[in-house]
């Protein structure tokens, strides 16, 4: 079974907003066993809709769309649905009462453009949405059994609207195969390398496990796709997979089953009892909300010192006047007093600290701009790193993090 | 002049990482006049990237590819593109000797693997990539004068490369009309609310403007875009716009110009030589990450605290234990004695906190998820604002930081 996913919105075509739709949809559905062959992105504009539509519909079981279901004139998808279907739009009961629950909620009163929220096309099967005034709605093609999905494009109502209704309305309505994935987090070594590394082993998969390589900022996730009918038979080949991959590349191995370090540690953490302060310079609290995205991080994340100004990492951290004369607030010295100045002071088991020169100004010959030392403060002990990061600010923020949290993932798993 | 834009990756299609690259691409087409119809994201799949490029070579005079350049066995963009051109892969002697300074640079040797980054398709222009082994490719048809460039699918890549040399050579080989972006950051008001306050305005709108509703976390960015053969009339004609708008609903705009509210703060701090520093519970470090993402911000902010514990909130920024105790960490009490807390501490002109209840657990009857008491101190006074964002923790962080942003800017700006 194969899915097409079409997001509408002029928003997206000039690059104000970055799309997260499409991979959000993407995961759920491939979670659930569906496999997306392609997304698409175009304007509210009515021949570009009914043209992604049918193109999509040549070569998909279900087109899931979102976008345009706004109040506001731009918004133009249900009336396109209405022409491609051949329906009509007319009230519906369920949504108005809808539409009047949330405005009330607010202590509002609902206006003539909220109630047109509740028309939808005659031909469709309201899909209510307990998050906004857009009702998803569902259409099918009689002849083929397709589908058709039109939900809002805000993320957290296309979320919702996914999970507790267009998700396990697809499973009914077609017959899924297996899909497991199984990720492993690397760092410390290049694509290339580890492609070497592990050539024989990537031969040597069967083929029903599909390998995939994805580069992050100083990290490369490896992701094993095994799709089939026999979901037992799956998980040992990935288990068998599995085997074979640590002799020869396990040492670089930072988590397994985590999308992302950040939920790695929060595992280690939970699970150790140990708790966590961060005293960021360059990475400007980066790390913190990588951290406290994810629900729980009160159970070991005691707090941060974001010690941007060199007053602040003195004030805040307690580190010494002398050091940031002597050695610069770039430096091996200072990050040592920042990660442990903010254990100690914000009293958890282990801190980390980065200082760098994020650029792109700020650089010398000595300290070009990229540099940024790291360091993690453990109850044994303080390490440290320096790395170069080149001059790519958002960059330079993305690795330093990336690479602090690897090495704070390592000295947790040494012990 | 018409783009297309196809990303390529299974990463893209299965979710795991959000297609970014499509959004920056189309702002920079956008800046330079060039319109993006259309994008697609297909998987390292030959039959998808040949169909790909044939359907959208049917309504683009260009079809920008990103992805699949990698050295790894799943990626092959490079050898579909001589399929479609009729081409033989060589070696080029100006992307290899890239490679060779790229390894160097890192003290590495160049391993066969790294070595076949520098074949292209005889066909096409090589574009040198100076971030990466990767060379981006251009490709004329004769006939047409369409044009197809493919580009490595690493972000920073990618865009240093459209930079550099894409969007020039675009420019060059077509010609573009003038395209005028005018970005209104409005918040305090929903998107349905303001379409009515601003109707009348809207329908006066001459034809060569177009408004577009972009919402986003408690907030709704306006933009207006023109387009035509004659700047100056461009530019006098959305003039005239923000004229009629501003008596209509001037009340509710925060920035004009701006993509983010950070950009709008870090502008009114730059000029008004006033300094910053943050005290966070709930957002958990995401406002200072948001700040420091953009260069310059050392200029006005000094720092921050992420207090998530209440032993941090007593001990970093000196609320009293009597506080917590007899309000709670979620009251106007304790943001009060953070916001001015962290202004003394750090030593800065302005504080801003947060502390409220992310979610998905730790709500109340009385203090239900979602809850986030704010307050700003500036040298005059603190202020104060409690909200309820729902029980979506990312929604809520997001919307937190914006609420308290804006609050920010509005007593920067009172004054």
């Amino acid at each position: 079974m194969n899915v097409s996913i079409l997001n509408i919105g002029d928003e997206l075509l000039i690059g104000q907003v970055v799309n997260t739709n499409a991979a959000r949809m993407a995961q759920m559905l491939n979670a659930a066993g569906m496999e997306v062959a392609r997304t698409a992105v175009i304007g509210d504009n009515r021949e570009d809709i009914l043209s992604a539509l049918l193109s999509m519909l040549d070569n998909s079981d279900a087109v899931l769309m979102t976008g345009g279901l706004g109040p506001t004139k731009d918004d133009i998808t249900k009336h396109v649905l209405c022409e491609f279907f051949g329906a009509t739009l007319v009230e519906n009961a369920e949504a108005l009462a809808n539409v009047h629950r949330l405005f009330e909620a607010m202590h509002l009163e609902v206006t003539p453009i909220n109630r047109q929220q509740a028309w939808v096309p005659d031909c469709c099967t309201m899909i209510n949405n307990l998050r906004g005034t857009a009702p998803g709605m569902w259409f099918e093609l009689p002849k083929t059994g397709q589908v058709v999905v039109s939900l809002p494009g805000v993320p957290y109502e296309m979320e919702g609207l996914m999970t507790d209704e267009v998700v396990p309305r697809l499973r009914a309505h077609f017959r899924t195969a297996h899909v497991i994935h199984k990720n492993i987090l690397v760092q410390g070594i290049g694509e290339s390398f580890l492609s070497d590394l592990i050539e024989s082993w990537e031969k040597s998969l069967p083929s029903t496990i599909r390998l995939a390589y994805l580069p992050q900022a100083g990290m490369v996730k490896l992701r094993l796709t095994a799709r089939g009918d026999d979901r037992h038979a799956l998980e040992n080949q990935i288990a068998d997979a599995l085997n074979g991959f640590y002799p020869l590349a396990g040492q670089y191995v930072v988590g397994e089953d985590f999308e992302t370090l950040a939920e790695a540690l929060a595992a280690q953490f939970t699970r150790r009892g140990f708790t966590l302060a961060t005293a960021e310079s360059c990475t400007g609290g980066t790390i913190a909300s990588r951290l406290t995205a994810l629900a729980g991080a009160s159970a070991y994340f005691r707090g941060g010192v974001v010690a941007y100004s060199n007053e602040v990492k003195e004030c805040a951290l307690g580190v010494e006047h002398e050091t940031l004369l002597q050695h610069g607030a770039v430096s091996e010295a200072t990050v040592r007093q920042m990660a442990e100045g903010v254990r100690q002071r914000l009293g958890a088991d282990y801190g980390v600290a980065t200082s760098g020169i994020a650029g792109p100004t700020g650089g010398t010959a000595g300290k070009p701009v990229g540099t940024v030392w790291m360091a993690v403060a453990s109850p044994t002990g303080i390490t440290t790193r320096v790395k170069q990061f080149g001059n790519d600010r958002q960059r330079v923020i993305e690795r330093a993090t990336n690479e602090v949290m690897a090495m704070l993932l390592h000295s947790l798993t040494e012990k």
